[in-house]
């Protein structure tokens, strides 16, 4: 979508960047002419990544261990980014992690597992490199990976909504406060965005059939990689640097599921035509109240 | 719910207020001590719900006719209202109308006809009290009946969904500008509140058997008149005197369809026990991304 | 505001209990018939309360020391509960810790001791209650202390509004799955309700004369306790039974300063009179775009 | 900041496409190679921008009378637009009037006036071109110019509120209804974008000075009307298509100004010093309630 070269010579820090959306994030960003970080607790994944990504691209990938829990494996992560490219543009906080589950089966400790990651690790990424931009005057860019319901919130998901929460408040507080030094920060909101691998430890075998989003989804598709990777790339470049704080939602109009009267899809034509003939009857609105 | 006198000497005009929710409202108003203005076009509905009422409560209900899309008829009824109770403490715009359609087969006409009975109606009714208030130095109160579909938006209701959320957004504009006057604006958003006659009316008999809301209500009921009547009295009472520009939903969770995997409701205890053994042996959150 | 023993016979837990709003929600609960635990880590703060709430209103107060960020702890308050008590009705999450800075002088761990006191204190309570709900089939309501910048944001108060953003979505999140238990849960977000102490830790000297929060309110004062307890009771009680997962803003219209347009209060009338007549002049509304 | 092609053959109408932001976003829609039709009630005006839009990009553009508060009006320009072009593939709905007063000070006919043309121009528009897009199974996009107050409300606008609030509604509710014929309507809420001539009418002589909106902006700066421009080109494009009813702001964080601790930006680093201090002093977080 961008024009050639828009972020050429940024340096992005991808977390969870091995796989899924993060890879293909990563990707558009090499194609766009940035040097990338991937990140992760698995060293061999984001090795075959980075030259899997290399490879195809001719970019730089500089892929580093690290559990976004522990805030020295992140400072060193921040070290070795300066030490390999000289700064640090961009950080993407798209670390995760979920529990499909009625939360009354959850233990306490599960909810800490997925709290620790979303939300523990994009506050402390998001302050080491906020940290490293303030001192050294970088404008920099920070984007998270959210979800439609870390606004609406959501059962069955609810440590991932939480932490989703918490860190989407991140985003709109530090904008606000950090916008005096040039720093800005946005969200993503994305619906269903299918991820060979990912989507099938997310939804075990009994779920699969019960999950088919494109029914309650009203553009009646699942979204392309490449859809979010595009809106991804210009909230990190430079063509976006009046918006900050924003969190924008990429779900083929899933969330707008809650309007009162939508499910109403499922009256026929032929049904419509005989209610508008007892409403032209009537000749009025009907009247509530 | 308010204890005895909670609205003593308050005198509240309601538009709508000879049926449905616009009559219980103002039922459960003059038995907290309240003297009624009710309004709408019709006069003989408006007489016998003020006979009705007052034989009921014992308490005053001044009946008038008035097209709210009408500014002179408006300014009758803000007119008789002091003549007759001395002073005007408090409006509920309730009036309303709507039409249940696909919006493709609405004119231009059935748009007009809705948003002025709904937004220039309630525009003109709270500008020409509050007109009345800054004049005379009064802190009133105002409450608009809104939806929750005035903030999410919703299909098949189109142009009631603009209208309140036009209205809404007055509530909230003129909270923060009038609040210097001491004069508060609230909104209540209700979920499904049968009523006998105004659901028929909405819901023609084709849509009846698909219009069932208590599967869609979390809470699994539909409302009933006195929770919506209990909390309209407090909002517009001075117990809510440090409350302006909220608006209140009370829909049995409703509007809380949104959220991405509350669909799940339908897994059943079984499978929760499959997948929660599938994911045991992962022994770690899903991850995604 | 409710009527007498509107809470008669319900066992309400009120974390943080002992002093400030805590404690004037937990004196107006008592008054309304509630029996009431009180928990917080300090034991000899809570034993006087109790002591000076049970001498006052005639109830039943059971003060109990209790780290909401250990599990044990919440437990052991669960089963004294019953055990004084027989049952719980009602928990209200209030405990809270907060720091005024800018973000990057705090340290991780500043973060950490917000977020575990106010996220994870609050997802451990409810859940450990939640799941004795459930078993017990009791259809028990929630309520949260937020702000309302768990929903808008704001800096220098981060570590808080990470932690309360997250507690809200905890809210809405369990309002939709566990409304099927009939379960509710409702959230709270007060503007300013000084309670000496408390504010006076918050807010050191320095910052005590720009802190003067009534120059931001739109209705020029800030809050008194017993407003905000009337509102907390109501939800708390039955007379709410229809309304779950909603957050209600109870702030003399502080939130509304987000409106572009808003700071023009400033304009004189005399100023505007100029303003007046060269619109009039110009005899058309000033086109934007 | 498309690449080159990026609305090739695409047929867009504009609205109030003769001046200011429209003429922006209708130059970069021809520099992407899109065709124009530009509308508004004052032909010459659009006559002179067709022209040197014409002669500065090479593009197509065709101005037309129009006064959208007249459908036939509307259907003319849809009808000559199809004459032209052959289809018509995007709608941007950018007319808008406003008046910037005390809400006591304006008449019911200047409410009207404003609701008029911003909220029913946006909807017969909006209407007409649908109706013409599911009748020829056309998936065509519409983009709404919103504001930030068509969410928060604000003070001294209430008509440009009130009709802003209802258009932002039509574009949520259509884009769940609609979505099935494969259009999508989302909105842009920019702040700030001065145009002479425009802000020159907009904010008369006395208000220039308390006018300047560098100083609530976070990012202390205005926007530039091509960064506007660059967002429009993709929430019109095929780029965008999987977003709908999406509402994306871009204001340089002016409306975060609601966080209820923002202002102690005014604080001094020396202040901070001192805080620091007593709160190191007190080895805890300040604690709430």
């Amino acid at each position: 979508m961008l024009r050639e070269g828009a972020l050429k010579d940024k340096t992005i820090i991808v977390t969870g960047g091995g796989t899924g959306l993060g890879k293909s994030m990563a990707r558009y960003f090499l194609q766009l002419g940035a040097n990338l970080v991937i990140c992760s607790r698995k060293l061999p994944v984001l090795e075959a990544t980075a030259a899997e990504l290399m490879d195809e691209t001719g970019g730089q990938v500089l892929p580093l261990a690290c559990d976004v829990r522990n805030p020295p494996e992140i400072e060193a992560v921040i070290a070795q980014t300066i030490g390999r490219f000289g700064r640090i543009d961009s950080l993407l906080n798209n670390s995760a992690g979920n529990f499909i589950s009625p939360t009354e089966r959850l233990s306490y400790k599960a909810f800490d597992v997925v709290v620790d990651i979303v939300l523990k690790g994009t506050y402390y990424f998001t302050l080491a490199v906020g940290k490293y931009w303030i001192e050294n005057k970088i404008p920099g860019t920070v984007l998270n990976i959210s979800t439609t319901y870390a606004t609406t919130g959501s059962g069955y998901v609810v440590p991932s909504a939480v932490a989703k929460g918490g860190a989407l408040i991140l985003v709109k507080s530090l904008a606000a406060e950090w916008a005096k030094y040039g720093i800005r920060l946005n969200a993503l909101a994305p619906g269903p965005f299918p991820t060979k691998g990912a989507w099938d430890r997310l939804f075990p075998e009994p779920l699969v059939k019960m999950m088919d989003p494109t029914s309650r989804i009203p553009l009646r598709r699942v979204g392309d990689h490449q859809e979010l990777a595009n809106i991804a790339a210009y909230l990190l470049s430079d063509y976006s640097s009046f918006v900050t704080g924003e969190c924008m939602t990429i779900d083929g109009g899933e969330v707008l599921s809650a309007g009162e009267f939508n499910h109403l899809e499922n009256v026929t034509s032929e049904q419509w035509d005989e209610i508008g003939q007892a409403i032209k009857l009537a000749n009025r609105p009907a009247k509530e109240g």
